[in-house]
């Protein structure tokens, strides 16, 4: 693993639990962690179950005893260490979003495909029971053909002017603010759950406080866009860090000619449904033939965020052992990131999304 | 009154009430309805409590006991009933969207500001009790600076594609679809609370289903459009019909500097509000001290849908008696059909609302 | 009408409406409404819109051009003037509870049961559209046989110490505290949704503050008992006024072999309802073939408080016009009031209600 | 540990990663886990990360490299496992309820007064953030004196008269049924957060189904209960595994005299509270300075069913370390124990619950 802030400790959880509660036909050992800080990267070693830790991510490239690498690093470094751990024949998990931009992405999406090793970007919100499920609904044609997708990822971490000028609001290091941070979780998935692909967006984004404590605020507060689909459903967004009092409102509404759905991750447990006009059931995600539910605890025992990670690395893991593809591809990653850069150069006028 | 079907009915309910509830200055009586059917006409007149009955309004226009004059009728004939009513010296109460178009709309409002009688737009909702409550925290400064405005209109009774061809589908009638039914009302509900104006759109609209049986849908089936308002805040908006298993959900959501707020029509008595990055707390909207409240019931016993229209009446009573202005005004209305055509011309491309 | 307060105002809307609404074979008019004040009971009569005012009942029950008396005063007047106007051949609706004690209450049953006209005591809250479906739903056998019934009445106007001793507090007027007053209605809307009665109870009672300004409580401030129903159903009830921050929490929960469901009048348009251990579906109780609802508004446009009576008095009016008998009827409450008796004299003993 | 089904595993689960999320003193190896079958007791050491295996627990109890012995056995063997490890100065965490009867609850908790190891009972939902932020807010005085507490604990798993004859729904084995199973959940959380114990009670119980495949049911379905608390508040109770639709409903409400509050497990992550009469706030208990969440990940990322565990054996072992008495201690058990062995006998008459 390389990375063991936030992304690094959550993702260790996940590493260190997967086998306790899934069946696997491999078995992960947690061979080494790299940071830049000798010291603290050893500490985390110990602390979050690494055998080892390093502080230059070449060395694992490098191991012949690393067959995984977990990038949880900020996006400028994603495209370099992913690219060479793939022409070393590692497989590749990347936190999201994919790379900074469409060029980085495009040259991991290429690096990807010319790869045997497998390739895997983390937006984790799939691995949540009740998207995974709201996903089956729509796949299984249960809601009919969608005609809306409202999205909205609301955050207000930043509301207060004297909260300073952290990396996340700066363009060189975040590349971007609200849309390419949370923005690209709810485009992954809106895509993901309805099965349709962007095709268009006309979006408007704002900085609502420019000059911070530390400096010139560089990246966007809020970014909204509306655009058409492939399935000719309609597209609402919304990214932004000034939604007060919503802490982490990942909110996913479909309507479709027979039912809806609505979702949002501050009851991460609970899908809502409507079929044929009727009012919308709460369904309680944790029964046993729910979407990962039933590796863990009896029903009305709710999961936390923690678990869309390991379900994620699950399905990683059992994608390996079996050749099969994992899913969300860097080319999703891609996708996702030509839609960030049109709703970037939109500025209220219609961009078609290049496929 | 002008008109006797949906709306004729429920501003009946309200005349008929509005004193039992309400000290007024002025007694109102309802002398006479209007409608083509002679037949029908007196049947609503005996039904909905109206001494008389006409066929032409032409008639109410001209009679001297006649001093108020209600608009129930659809979009296409309100520029000339009500422009005829003002000239005669009538006060005027107009159901919305004040007109079909920006040019009848501009007509009536030069009649309004032309005539010593009283005029006002009939946007009911700004008359929930939780709406107005809303409006009068953001007024009183609680929420700050009004960052984000968001609103939908979701409907779903034209879901089923063998819904047939009624006179709100067609442009010649109706003006316009879901954008001029319902887009028009969290135009006017949203501006209300916020304070704020739209000053430029960006918006997508959709006929999902072009044929209906009885021939060719000629209005939008949806809308959505995004948009920047007059004091900084980022908009979205979202009108649709086919929202499948929502039946009147008027949603309006803003996130401000010091808190937010939000609103459902389908639980009309609530509003919740968050202050400081806290929960949101659910407020009953029937304490004694709440807007229009203090007429009705004891806290808990709610409200329902037609009391908007007494508390309507009521304030535009209050406002002829006391010889003020009563609000929304016919200005007001063409406001919003400005948007409603910037909406309907954007066709994603970014255009400014003209003051 | 007999009664000009609360009561008196919200039945006079009833009567005042109900044809605008519903096709009715009786047209009812509005003659005269009754009190002890003269003046306080001309202005009343001008203000709900009776034709006339008097000062004592008895000149109702004389006068040939009156066929229903509604009863609208407290407790302890019920039953001299429903004997009374039973005897001279009136309809009778008579506000809840039907009497203040067991012995008012059997010698009113008596009395419907003697007389051809027809009684009807007011539990409004069976009229509340969720709560007649609910009834529906259970009477059609949709949530199998009915094992927990949990009904709870909470309401929080005297929390504060400082309220003053109303009549409502003081026994020989009110006849009971919470009880009488909201427990009678838990009592009666769960025998009515279930179809079960209560046939056995132990309960406790409590005055929190027994002093206020104005002298000694001498009723009880809350009542909790759980016991046992005709169908096999295990029940539990509270009512009390010192639920701070509920306002008029009627809630209903049952639990059946097939299904649950769930109702708060609070929110007072929606019934919530599972199927088969499934997630609870919030239905909004407002589409056209639900009960009452089809005379009303559209879908999504809810109902109020008020509107429970005048689907009262609809009820009413039809069943003396083609002599069915009223529900529920002086037995019915006659029932109710023998619960209440078996609760207060429990004191945590189990007591078997009478046939 | 002794025990490797539901409980053992929730339990490894913390002790597997209580480190690496909390800074604790001590830092637990997980040593052996014992179960009666060597198989698959390997099999779980493995899965469940145990170093080794064992088939009888009082091997654990001599070896001198255990200080800590975990109870996750059923309840009939509580009391032999706790006396001795506690002889032996072992501490003990023992799982609920601490014994299937009062008498053998006595006696562990007379061990445990007389030991100087720790020992503690796993009531695990009073390590809900929610339910300890409820606690504080109680202790604190932020609602007063506290009026009404109303707990139901609500599942549905065995509705299905088909469910067969599971050691649960047996006497000899289980001591209870829902009484003891989950009833002693809400006994322990209601008192702990409302700081005050059942002084009396008056409780009816009930099998619905009375035979099942496999045999004669002879512990109770549902069990509903009244009463007074030490502080003067009035209680009810409900717990049910007949409660169709409701998974793990664990919900409680408490009422003071200046505010209210309400918790659902089944929405675990959030605490309603209401002040003064106003409306209730959904605080989402995910904030840093939550009870135990500072830990975890920001606000806004729920956590779940197991995380409750973890902070269980966070104070545990924090407790061991400083020298403090862990709770709740096995005397809290003890009344716990009392007040269910009061209701299964009171069949409908109040009985006191002794100190």
């Amino acid at each position: 693993m390389v990375g063991y802030a936030f992304m690094g400790r959550v993702h260790s959880q996940a590493w260190r639990n997967v086998t306790a509660f899934f069946d696997l036909p491999v078995a992960p050992a947690m061979r080494v962690i790299c940071g830049r800080s000798k010291e603290d990267t050893a500490a985390a070693a110990r602390r979050l179950g690494w055998a080892g830790a390093a502080t230059d991510w070449r060395e694992l490239v490098e191991r012949d005893d690393i067959q995984i690498i977990d990038i949880c690093t900020p996006g400028d470094t994603h495209a370099e260490i992913a690219i060479a751990a793939l022409a070393a024949g590692k497989h590749v998990l990347c936190e999201k979003p994919l790379a900074n931009t469409v060029e980085e992405a495009t040259r991991m999406a290429e690096a990807a495909a010319a790869s045997t090793a497998k390739s895997m970007v983390a937006f984790n919100y799939r691995r949540v029971p009740a998207v995974a499920l709201a996903q089956q609904l729509v796949a299984g044609g249960r809601l009919g053909e969608i005609r809306h997708v409202r999205a909205q990822y609301l955050q207000d971490w930043i509301v207060d002017p004297e909260f300073p000028l952290v990396w996340r609001l700066q363009k060189d290091k975040a590349g971007s603010g609200a849309l390419g941070d949370i923005g690209a979780h709810i485009i992954d998935t809106a895509q993901f759950i309805s099965g349709q692909q962007l095709v268009g967006v006309t979006g408007l984004t704002e900085t609502f406080i420019k000059d911070r404590p530390g400096g010139r605020v560089t990246v966007d507060d809020a970014a909204l866009f509306i655009g058409r689909m492939s399935g000719g459903a309609m597209a609402s967004f919304e990214a932004t860090r000034f939604a007060s009092g919503r802490k982490n409102a990942l909110r996913v509404e479909l309507n479709g000619s027979l039912g809806s759905l609505s979702f949002d991750f501050e009851a991460m447990n609970e899908l809502w449904v409507s079929y044929g006009g009727g009012g919308f059931e709460r369904i309680l995600v944790t029964e046993p033939d729910h979407p990962y539910v039933g590796a863990w605890w009896p029903p009305g025992h709710g999961l936390g965020y923690e678990h869309t990670f390991t379900h994620e690395i699950k399905d990683f893991l059992e994608a390996i052992a079996t050749g099969a593809d994992p899913s969300p591809s860097f080319a999703d990653g891609l996708r996702v990131q030509r839609v960030l850069e049109a709703v970037e150069q939109s500025r209220g006028t219609y961009k078609e999304i290049p496929r």
